[in-house]
């Protein structure tokens, strides 16, 4: 099964939307609620059908303040009715525009929370089942993903693993925290590499050295400069050469 | 038929929406784009579940920066898509709560605008009737209102007409523009009376002293601070009483 | 002395402003961070001047999301760091329309946290003494001042004393707080009794029935809706009234 | 002379700045009006300090909603109200925390429109003299900067001119738009090349081939991603090796 792109679109902090959607294979499009706005959203829709990418809801903590950046403390109602109020909006905008949404990727805050709190990511998987049937939840792959597995089957939702070329990788498998100095694969050949263990051998290699078996089925890129779409084009063509040989 | 008060709720620039719920009919709630966020929509709505007030969509132009009251030249599809956003995010909130939308109010600029293009209020009809069955829209009441009612029948909606007892009104039926010195009845007993005429005899005065046959369902009532409160209960008590008696 | 009039102004959530400025002394001006824009705030200082009422900044913590209506719990340098920035960017504004700060008064949470905790008071001074000479710091009237007094007194900042007639108050002097059914006075004929007890006697009563001697040189009025106005009119006759004929 | 690097920061929607900080020699930094807060300012402020890197003000069109990405129809006194707010903000900032402001260079549309319009470019130029002595304003590299050098030189401004090694240039100087396929120069090989060039032979070649002859002092680099952040350290090290061995 081919390694897809996924990119976070629809921002209006940068304008390379229109460059960037030929080289992806899903569109993680802001909700309004950390950027954005109704009419920025559904341009955004249209310009993924137009480049036939699948639609994804990228709904964040209601904190424009912040870029969604930033843990809010909300009570679980408090959660839901922020994720009834993006998810309703955004499927509406899909459904005027005559598609739908494919899967829900949390911004920010909200994604890191996810992944470290099984509360929240209940309650993602819970709004999701009560709004939608066949609408799946993007998450980080880690080695170990049966807890997520076992509570996103409980609301019968698919999981979309993905992964980051670009970031280093503790032994657990979760990234190496933004604050530390090595966060970051800075050597675009190391990026290249990882994209080819992902390809071919379905590993990633933590910062010790320790392999770490991820099942991955997107890749996380940013389109945000002009520097970054470069390289999203070079992983395009790296991906698609590897499923044109394999 | 009674006279209802509706009120605008929901906007978190004063908090005193809890001591309005009590003495209203219609709570016009914000939906978000103008003012407010998810949690506070919807602990609006729980408000006026509590208080067995009537839910209406609050709608405006996406412009938090001027609190919705600067006409934004959308294109149609744009206004759509903002109509769209708002009115699915606010009735899956209605729903996740258990009850539901009963009509829509445009807020600000874009109540203005309503009024005076015939295109805006017809996108209003169309995407009202596109979504829902049996909302209504709340215009102002005029009196002429054959072309509103025209266009609201092609699509199936009613609409609730309301009026403005603290107001000064033109010959034409509209409002006088806040911008003249003349704008506002002044007068405590005046807006009284102002009342008594639409209970009893069903009109208004202009300033230049023409009678105005007005078919008013609603009263437009403002709660921001401690003195429009006082007042909006006298109004409240004063209508009771008229039902009560008549 | 006479009691003079303050108001909150250039908020640009209802647009009465130009019709006030005639009734009132003293405009409080939101500075950009809980509401407004440099635009809007060089507008309202242009219409302070012109009906010759006093300037005074209305800063608050940064969050419009919240119209600054929520405590935020910022450390002492960050805070500072936010009444620098609102006070300079404010004061500059007034020196380019040829006329200067005379006061602050905090906004919101801010204010009522100023209030309540002598830490964030003696920070608003110590901004205010680092930046500004002759700038005076508006808070509410207490029973017993000394112990801001003591503080102003240190930084050799004038204190502004206002009280609020639509308000009732607890037997310690504050408000009775918003969240109580009683926390307003709701008969327009207790307010005009209570700012005749302010300018014949200088005390207001509990609700328990205690006289509560207040020093106050100003009375704060709210302008945000129709019948608000009404009121700050006939509040500015009967203190004209009463400083004619005393 | 060498060439310095300028990156916009503490727009708090990436949190790259201070991996940035050691590796640009001026930083351009939100004023509060597209992006962040006072809180954010003061921290990426302290951040240069610590980093000996040149603060720039970075001021903006008031439109938090578009990212200051879109052109604002200010009149001249209400663009002077938006300069004076943010240049006296962040310059009390500087001083607050025991520096001080170094050059202006605006943000997005602000930037382009006083590039291409001469009376926005005089209202900066106005204002800047107005407030300060001995702030610079960086605006863009021009085969023929004749235009701005005079206005700039009437105010006793000094200019501060900058390339983009990663875009393509038009015969007439100016950047090849970015709706253009080929805005970007997306082959790191040519952006080496690009700033070898620069840093050679004082010059850029337009997408014609034409040789575009800049007199450049300082270049643009972003580090919104990792990967961004990857190529800045290369420019750092290809500059800094140029400046050794010349």
């Amino acid at each position: 099964m081919p390694i897809l792109l996924n990119c976070d679109l629809g921002e209006k902090v940068h304008d390379n939307d229109a460059l960037l959607m030929p080289f992806i294979d899903q569109a993680n499009i802001a909700c309004g609620l950390h950027a954005s706005d109704p009419q920025t959203i559904s341009h955004t829709i249209q310009l993924a059908i137009k480049h036939n990418v699948a639609i994804g809801a990228h709904p964040s903590y209601p904190d424009k303040a912040n870029f969604g950046r930033v843990t809010m403390p909300l009570s679980q109602p408090a959660l839901e009715s922020v994720l009834h109020y993006q998810l309703a909006a955004f499927s509406q905008l899909c459904e005027l525009n005559g598609t739908q949404l494919r899967y829900v990727k949390p911004h920010g805050a909200l994604y890191n929370d996810m992944m470290k709190d099984h509360d929240i990511f209940t309650t993602l998987c819970h709004v999701i089942a009560q709004m939608f049937t066949d609408v799946s939840l993007m998450i980080q792959a880690l080695p170990n993903m049966a807890p997520f597995i076992h509570i996103a089957k409980h609301y019968n939702i698919s999981i979309i693993s993905e992964a980051f070329a670009d970031r280093n990788y503790q032994d657990n498998g979760l990234l190496v925290p933004r604050s530390h100095s090595y966060a970051m694969v800075n050597d675009s050949t190391q990026v290249k590499q990882n994209i080819a263990n992902l390809l071919n051998t379905g590993h990633m290699t933590s910062t010790s050295g320790k392999t770490l078996p991820l099942s991955v089925k997107s890749l996380c890129v940013h389109g945000d400069n002009e520097h970054a779409l470069a390289i999203v084009k070079q992983i395009r063509q790296q991906i698609d050469e590897y499923d044109r040989t394999s």
